[in-house]
């Protein structure tokens, strides 16, 4: 056994998805899982995600070498906080936040000197929620990012990683901003679009017979925008700055295709499109 | 037998696959393929995709009761003009492309009166192109839409109907003008907008790592943005003033969601994004 004991804390589909890959990568002695929700708690138990579960926060980190924040992004460092007077010495409390340095710094500048913090954003994810969509192997061969700064030492690093590593995932490392300015641009940026083409769609008076052609293009996008609106909203709040600027970036490119078109410029209209499917060698 | 001769000009992707799909209907005794291309009228013989093949033109359309357009959208007014003189009197010409009403204006205009003439546009295709791609199944539970006009003849509309059920499409009728408008929006903006970002991935100066992790929701992007950049040039030019109205559209709606952000309305924000989350029921 790698690990005596580690907490989730929220049992949504990433966090039950995590206590349940734990649990069957058998390195870990017990997995627990916390949540406000009784129900949630109780059917992660009667289902084999979780060894013991709370829904009371401090009962639950108790013992834990690593407490792992599932929540959504905008209460993560809130939920660190409450851990900070509960939490065995020497733990080292990680998250699954899709946005780093606004987290990052947060936790770090309240962080007790006998406890521990790295930042964490599994690339995993379905457009679902819930501890009812978790899934064992939702983090096989999917890469997880870890965040250390200046104060993180090696060995929370070296630990953090091999729990990632127990549930399949590859582990990269690099600075909290770097990581949210890939983000902002690889997965941000792509949802606020979504959104934004999928209610170009529903103002529309003919709505309705639109939708029924979706399946011209419009239903990648569709399936994008059904990601929970909570989630997103706090994702854009939390990265508000890299992502005005992934914004302004996309507005300047779809403006070059927009003006060829406008102006008859076909073969530099042309142009940008092959550019653009060139990209196809590189996946 | 519901046919005795049909003739597809152009063996790519949708030309072939018709072609193939018509012969494994067994509802036609001659199906014909042409193409300028003698590799690929070989190709297309020697895998059974067509009955008879030519890279003549005048020789191929000769006897034809149906001669279905399948090439590129920009030339598909020029190849029915080139096609008025050989074909056999009484013959119907259609098409496939993506865009109706400037290519239904024009072929209509110049029609002879002892041929007949209706638009098409099978929804059916993937990011590929070329005869290699062609599949039997391409069409089989597929929309394809018709674009009759007032000078139309009910019994053209009846036929070119029954050769879409054949290969088991479902047939749909409208004007030209609403097909463009609708793909404008369902088909032609998505395109436009997945060429943009992707392009926006492409400019930035860490692109490379940025493309290490496009599984982040990039990826249903590049998918879109590989498709064929002269094909997509085309169907812009040939829908340019629909597409502007509706790139505008678009422009509106992401500035919203864009001053949200800027102006940290993230109560805004949120509604904004479960507006366009609840198309997920219509699909």
């Amino acid at each position: 056994m790698e690990f005596e004991k580690i907490t989730i804390v929220g049992l949504g589909l990433i966090g039950g998805s995590l206590a349940w890959a734990l649990k069957e990568s058998k390195q870990v002695k017990t997995v627990v899982g916390v949540d406000p929700d009784k129900e949630t708690v109780k059917y992660a138990l009667g289902n084999g995600i979780i060894d013991e579960g709370s829904s009371d926060i401090s009962e639950g980190v108790e013992g834990a070498e690593i407490v792992v924040i599932a929540t959504h992004v905008g209460i993560i460092p809130d939920t660190a906080k409450s851990i900070f007077e509960s939490a065995t010495e020497g733990a080292i409390i990680t998250d699954v936040g899709s946005v780093k340095s606004s987290i990052v710094k947060r936790i770090e500048s309240n962080l007790p000197d006998n406890l521990n913090f790295i930042g964490g954003h599994p690339i995993a994810g379905t457009e679902h929620s819930g501890v009812k969509f978790a899934d064992s192997n939702l983090f096989k061969g999917r890469r997880c990012i870890l965040t250390p700064t200046q104060k993180t030492e090696t060995e929370v690093v070296n630990k953090v990683s091999k729990m990632w590593e127990a549930v399949g995932s590859q582990v990269y490392e690099m600075d909290p901003e770097t990581h949210d300015h890939i983000f902002s641009i690889v997965s941000h940026l792509p949802h606020v679009i979504a959104f934004s083409l999928v209610n170009t769609v529903l103002n529309a008076k003919d709505n309705d017979e639109l939708m029924d052609f979706a399946g011209g293009g419009l239903k990648d996008y569709t399936r994008v925008a059904a990601s929970s609106p909570e989630m997103w909203t706090e994702i854009f709040k939390a990265n508000k700055d890299q992502l005005l600027e992934a914004i302004s970036k996309f507005n300047g490119t779809l403006k070059e295709i927009e003006q060829a078109i406008e102006n008859e410029d076909f073969e530099s209209l042309r142009k940008q499109l092959e550019n653009a499917a060139r990209t196809k060698r590189n996946l």
